[in-house]
C-alpha cells in the first residue's frame, strides 16, 4: 500500500477540453487570466505561487456538482478556495487544475437561534457571520486572526484566540454538505446535538484541507454573547513565568476565554508598529466571558496567580473599546513582526505540545533563536500549549533561508519529541507534509493515505498536499 | 459501489484452524465452552443472543496483534468485547468468529493531572477510573448509567447524563492506539490539546463500533472536580413544561452539568422499584458544578425559569449523600421501567433531535404511546434534544412485540422528520442499521461502507454490524 498518490500534470489536450466544457458551463466566470490565476495561488509566506489553469466562481452547490462532474471526467485536479488567507500552500495547483473559487457562496442559509446552530455557505467569512448575528445577542467564536472564510475553516481545522474555551473548527461543526469527487453530494450529519449512527463523517472532513471534496454548507454551533466580558493585559519578568502562571490558570479550571502570550521582541515590533508604549517585556493579554460575578470571581482568581508568577502593569478593560485598544497588540502581531525587516518573508510556526511542556518548549526556541542569531518573535494561544514563531528571511540570501527552514525543522522537533504536533492549527498542506511520517508513524500516515484513496480514487482533489 | 459487504460464516474446517493456532497461541485464555460464549454474545434487551465461536480473553496489545494476524490469515471475525453492556447487539457473532475480550486490560497507564488528561486500557471501567482519579482531584465526566468499559464507551461514542456539559467521547477521546486489521499498530493522535495534522483519525475510530480495528488504548481529557456541586429536583404540571424549562435553561447559556427528565410513568415505576414517594408528575432532575458564587448563581438562575413553568417541590442538595438520595430516581430507571412488567423485554430507544423540536417530539411519541395502549416510561438527557422511551413487550405475544417494533420504528421516523438522529449514544449495531438509510441517504452510506473497506479490505471486523 504506497503511502503516495502519484500526480502528474493533465496533458495540455485533457486540459484544453476541460477548461472549454467550464467556459461553455461558466461563461464568463470561468477564468484563465494570469493575474487571477496567481491570485488564487499561494501568495503569503516564503510558499512560492503554483497558480492553477482557471479559476471558476461558483455560485451554488450545483456550481460545484458540474466543475465536479467536468473534473472528474477528464481527470482534472480541483483546488476549493475561500479568501486565500492559509499559510501552507493549501491553495497552490502543483499539477495546475480548476480552483473553485466559493467567495460568492456567501448566504447565511438559516439561523436556529433556539438550537443554537446556523447554516451557512462556505464563502461566508468569520466577521461577515458575527455581523449578522449581533443583534440576536449570539456569537460564533472562532477567530483565526484573519477574516478567513467558513469553508477554509472548516478545511483547515482552524482555531485561534477562544479555542481555550470555546473549542476548535472539530468541536464547532455539527454538519456539512460536500460534494464529493464523484459529483454526488452528502450531508455528514443531521441538525441534533449528538449522534451515534455511523462513522463520523463530519470530523473526516473537517481538517481534510479540500482533499476529499468541496464543502458547499456548513452547520455550526452558537454561542449567546457573553453577559459580561473582561479584558486584561499583564507583564512578566520572563516568559517561563507567563506561561507558567498560564498552566496555572488552566489547570485550575478558570475558564478564560482568551489567554495569549506576546515575547519581548513581539512587543517590541508591536510598540514600533502599532506606536504603542506596552513595558517592553513578556505580555499576557487575557479575556473573561460569563455572568457580572462570575466575571469578577474569574478575574479575582487569575489575578492572585498572576501575583505569584510577579505580573505587573496590569490593565483593565470591561467596555468594548477599552477592550479593542488592549487587544490592538495582539491584532497587529503578524504584520508588526513583518515590519521589523521590511522586504523579508515570513513563515509561521504553530506546533503544539502538551501544557506542561509548554514552559520548557518555548524557553528551548527562544535559546535556539538566539544561538543562531535569528529574528524570530513569538506569539501563542499558550492556554491551549500552541504557539507561532514567525522567522524572518532575506530571500536574497540564501545562508539566511537556511537558517530559517533549519529552524522550523528543529521546532517541530522539539515538539514531536514532547507528545507535541507539527500543526496545532494552519494546517499541512505543501509546507508540513515533510513532517508527517515523524508525527504519526508509517502505519497511520498509510491508513490515511488509504482513506483518501477510498474517497477520491482518482486523486483528483487538491493532489500534492497532506498525504501527498 | 455496493453499500453493503456480503459475509457468510467461515468453513467448519477453516474455524478450526484458527481456533487451533489460538489454542496454542493462549491456552486456556481461549475458550470455547459453550456458557461463556454465550455470555459474550447480546445479552440485554430483545435481540437475541449470537455466541461467537470462540473466546480469547486477551492481556495486552501484543495478544491483540496476535490475535489479529491469526484472524486475518484465516479470515475469520473478530468481535471487541468491553462489558457486554451495548443494547444494540454489537458484541454478537451473526457470522460466529472471535470474541477478543478486553476486560482484563485494566491498567491505568499513565495520569497527567498536570494536562488534565489520562492514558488507560480498554478494559478499565469508568467507576475504576473515577476511583483512581479521585484522591488527585480529577474525574472523567461521561456516564452512560451502566459501569461500561471506556473501549466500549469509545467505540458507541457513549454519552449520557454529563453530556449536556462536557460532551460526548468524541469530545473527550483525545487519542486511541488501534491494531488494525492488517495486525499493525497505529496511535490516532498525540497528547497535544489540538492538532491539524491530517485526517482525524481518532473521530473516525470513535463510534466505529469495533468494525475498523480494536482499540488498546485511549487517552482521555479529564477535568477537575468542581469546587461545589449543588443537585435539585423538581415536578411540572406537563412533559411540556419539563422540556420547556430545560430549552429556556440552555438557550440561556444555564452551563448545567447534569438535566434529566423522567415522565410521571417513569416516576411511578421508581417510586414501587425503590420504594420512594416523589410526586408522581413529571420531574427533572438537575446538577450545576463551578464556584460556590457560581453555582449558587446557576440555581437562582435555574429557579426562575422553573417558576415560569410551575415547578414545584423543589428539592435541593449539596451534599455528596444527599445528591446521591435524589440522583436515586434517575439511576434506578432502566431496572424500574423493567420491572414495571416482570418477564418481559425492554429495547430502549435513545433518538436525539434539535432542541427547539424536543417538547413536541415527547409529545407525540406519549400520544403514540396512548393511542397504542403501550407501556413505555420515558427518561431524558433532555439538555441535549436526546431521551429514551424503553416500550416493555411481551415475547410471548406476538401482537405485543409486533406492537412494540412498530412503535420503534415510528419514534424514530418522528425524530428523523424533526432533522433528528435514530441513535443519540447507544449506536447502530444490529437494532438499527435498517434506519441508517433514511438518516443519511444513500450516497453517505455508501461512503461510509468504502471507508470501512479502505481499513478492513477483507471485512473480518465485526460484521453485520452498523454499515453491514
Amino acid at each position: 500500500m504506497p503511502a503516495t498518490l502519484a500526480r502528474t500534470r493533465p496533458e495540455p489536450a485533457v486540459l484544453s477540453a476541460a477548461i472549454a466544457e467550464l467556459h461553455a458551463a461558466f461563461g464568463n466566470r470561468a477564468v484563465t487570466s494570469q493575474a487571477v490565476r496567481e491570485q488564487h495561488a499561494h501568495t503569503l509566506t516564503w510558499i512560492p505561487n503554483q497558480p492553477p489553469d482557471v479559476v471558476v466562481f461558483v455560485e451554488s452547490t450545483e456550481d460545484c456538482v458540474a466543475v465536479m462532474r467536468i473534473a472528474s471526467r477528464h481527470g482534472v485536479p480541483v483546488i476549493p478556495f475561500g479568501t486565500g488567507s492559509s499559510l501552507e500552500g493549501h491553495v497552490n495547483a502543483p499539477y495546475g487544475g480548476i480552483s473553485v473559487d466559493t467567495s460568492a457562496m456567501k448566504a447565511i442559509v438559516a439561523v436556529h437561534a433556539e438550537d443554537l446552530d446556523v447554516v451557512v455557505e462556505p464563502g461566508v467569512t468569520r466577521k461577515q457571520l458575527n455581523e449578522h448575528l449581533r443583534d440576536m445577542g449570539l456569537f460564533f467564536p472562532i477567530d483565526p486572526g484573519a477574516d478567513a472564510s467558513i469553508g477554509g475553516m472548516a478545511a483547515t481545522r482552524a482555531s485561534g484566540t477562544n479555542a481555550v474555551r470555546y473549542g476548535t473548527m472539530k468541536d464547532n461543526v455539527i454538519a456539512l454538505e460536500v460534494v464529493l469527487p464523484s459529483g454526488e453530494v452528502i450531508e455528514t450529519a443531521r441538525r441534533a446535538k449528538k449522534t451515534s449512527a455511523g462513522y463520523d463523517l463530519t470530523r473526516l472532513f473537517v481538517g481534510s484541507e479540500g482533499t476529499l471534496g468541496i464543502v458547499t454548507k456548513i452547520t455550526l454551533k452558537l454561542h449567546g454573547i457573553p453577559e459580561a466580558i473582561s479584558a486584561a493585559t499583564c507583564s512578566f519578568p520572563s516568559v517561563k513565568d507567563a506561561a507558567d502562571a498560564t498552566i496555572v490558570a488552566i489547570q485550575t479550571g478558570i475558564p478564560v476565554a482568551r489567554i495569549e502570550l506576546l515575547d519581548e521582541v513581539q512587543v517590541r515590533a508591536v510598540n514600533a508598529y502599532s506606536k504603542l508604549s506596552l513595558p517592553e517585556k513578556p505580555l499576557l493579554l487575557l479575556e473573561f466571558h460569563g455572568t457580572e460575578a462570575g466575571v469578577a470571581e474569574q478575574v479575582e482568581r487569575f489575578r492572585a496567580i498572576g501575583d505569584d508568577y510577579g505580573a505587573d502593569d496590569f490593565q483593565w478593560a470591561a467596555r468594548a473599546e477599552d477592550r479593542s485598544r488592549l487587544w490592538q497588540a495582539r491584532h497587529d502581531a503578524y504584520w508588526a513582526a513583518l515590519a521589523i525587516r521590511p522586504g523579508w518573508k515570513g513563515q509561521s510556526s504553530d506546533v503544539c505540545v502538551p501544557l506542561s511542556r509548554l514552559a520548557e518548549c518555548i524557553d528551548a526556541t527562544k535559546k535556539d533563536i538566539e544561538e543562531n542569531g535569528l529574528i524570530a518573535p513569538i506569539v501563542g494561544h499558550v492556554g491551549d500549549g500552541n504557539f507561532h514563531v514567525l522567522p524572518l528571511m532575506d530571500e536574497n540570501d540564501p545562508g539566511s533561508v537556511e537558517r530559517c527552514k533549519a529552524f522550523m525543522g528543529r521546532i517541530v522537533e522539539r515538539a514531536l519529541a514532547m507528545e507535541g504536533t507539527c500543526t496545532g492549527e494552519h494546517g499541512v498542506g505543501q509546507g508540513k507534509m515533510k513532517y508527517l511520517a515523524a508525527e504519526h508513524g508509517d502505519a497511520a500516515l498509510a491508513l490515511m493515505a488509504s482513506l483518501k484513496r477510498a474517497v477520491d480514487p482518482a486523486g483528483i482533489m487538491n493532489p500534492g498536499k497532506m498525504v501527498g
